[in-house]
């Protein structure tokens, strides 16, 4: 069981497979002591009975995913608000935001980027009255189109510094492995105390979806020792949190997908 | 025929539908100026034969594409030298530098492009005797794995800073259009002299395949005025490039698609 220690599930990972209920049951029996949910495994069966589900199952939560948006969503601010109820009501540590691409037919970026610096800053005196904490997760940039147009740490980092206090970074392999800027700004977002979760899964060759074709930790070409040695060094030893989209695992029984996150958490992170 | 001046097409863009001679005369019957072949159309009549067909039909060129494959190909350095041997006889402006990806089981990017400066700076001195600049392209990150390890133009610029006379950039919209330094950093490298070239095609949504999946100008969600403004203000006025990967053109018959190009390019570049 102590193979699961420091290792969260973001139940993404096993949404095919597993309801909430089914998906805590099932990382409780395989030893695991995080969880991190979406905000549709929570909407099923209300927040306050999805965290009875967690704490029955002895589970802690990382982060819930997610706010964001800012882009797209003319009810952004409101929901993310709403996000922040859900997140603090489940106990979770942050509420991770995917900030959102470029709206319908823009091509406009510089203006989709200020639209979420402003949007952060709207939400963020509710989440600091609420002592929970904004955590910006930079998307790879191939994802810039539909899904976040903030794509590097560089720039997580510095909306952080332009919103100040109650926002942070979620420092994901897969969508930062490939930058050169990485391992200075891992270090400057230790300095500035943003670092608020370190997610894991592997960028295969080839990627045949953009979306969900992501590997398990091992099957691709990221150096996650040298990652984790990068983060560690900038102060953050918090668990580390696999979140797999892909249909190759979706497709997969639950339990095997668990055990196999365990072993190769081991093996190579 | 006015319509095509100022526009060069890459004739990778062709490649399924014609040879390098069909290719070059149907692009000097749609008003063209300027073409960019790849290696494998010179290697099939040889250089020199590819020079006189090319001028044969009153067009300059302004890439050969490509050299570079530092990190994979054991043979790189003498084949970067017979690439500027081909470059010099056709008469190039540059010779494109496809740098290369990581090595097949290698984790290990610091390395790799470690191993990119070093292959480039080992060609560079061959280069500066043929007066043949080296035009390093970055890549767009989902290419990291395996086809380039520089990937924004800031870590490029970086490069040629290190390097020193006779190399310089690619700015092609495809791979830098997402980064949040591309203003101020197209601004740096037309003060360093550093731009060779700007190609030009278009990021869709959804990207279905991650190499062959290119867009015309105006299909995706490119801002391609915008991208000029800043080619033109850091002062390059040449040719714009259009270099289009994708299994969709490639179906069509080749006047089609260079008559969409110029279509294109006059109403969205």
């Amino acid at each position: 069981m102590a193979g699961a220690k420091g290792l969260s599930i973001n139940l993404a990972t096993l949404r095919q497979q597993f309801d909430l209920q089914q998906a805590c049951e099932a990382c409780a029996k395989h030893g695991l002591e995080w969880v991190a949910p979406w905000r549709d495994q929570l909407a099923k069966v209300g927040a306050k009975q999805a965290a009875r589900i967690i704490a029955d199952n002895g589970l802690r939560v990382t982060g819930l995913c997610r706010g964001g948006m800012f882009t797209t969503d003319p009810d952004a601010i409101d929901d993310n608000k709403r996000a922040i109820d859900d997140a603090a009501t489940i106990g979770a540590d942050h509420l991770v935001l995917v900030v959102g691409g470029l709206p319908a037919g823009s091509r406009d970026l510089a203006a989709a980027r200020r639209k979420v610096a402003d949007g952060i800053a709207a939400v963020l005196p509710y989440a600091r009255s609420a002592k929970l904490p904004l955590a910006i997760e930079p998307l790879h940039p191939m994802y810039a189109p539909d899904r976040a147009v903030i794509n590097t740490l560089a720039q997580a980092l510095d909306l952080c510094d332009a919103l100040g206090d109650g926002v942070g970074v979620v420092l994901d392999t897969y969508h930062l492995w490939w930058d050169p800027e990485l391992v200075p700004q891992i270090a400057r977002a230790g300095r500035d105390k943003r670092i608020l979760a370190h997610h894991i899964s592997d960028f295969l060759v080839p990627t045949r979806d953009l979306l969900n074709d992501r590997g398990m930790m091992g099957d691709g070409v990221i150096d996650f020792r040298g990652f984790r040695r990068a983060v560690e060094a900038a102060g953050f030893t918090g668990p580390q949190e696999v979140e797999l989209f892909s249909h190759d695992w979706w497709a997969k029984p639950g339990d095997e997908v668990i055990a196999t996150c365990i072993q190769r958490f081991n093996a190579v992170c």
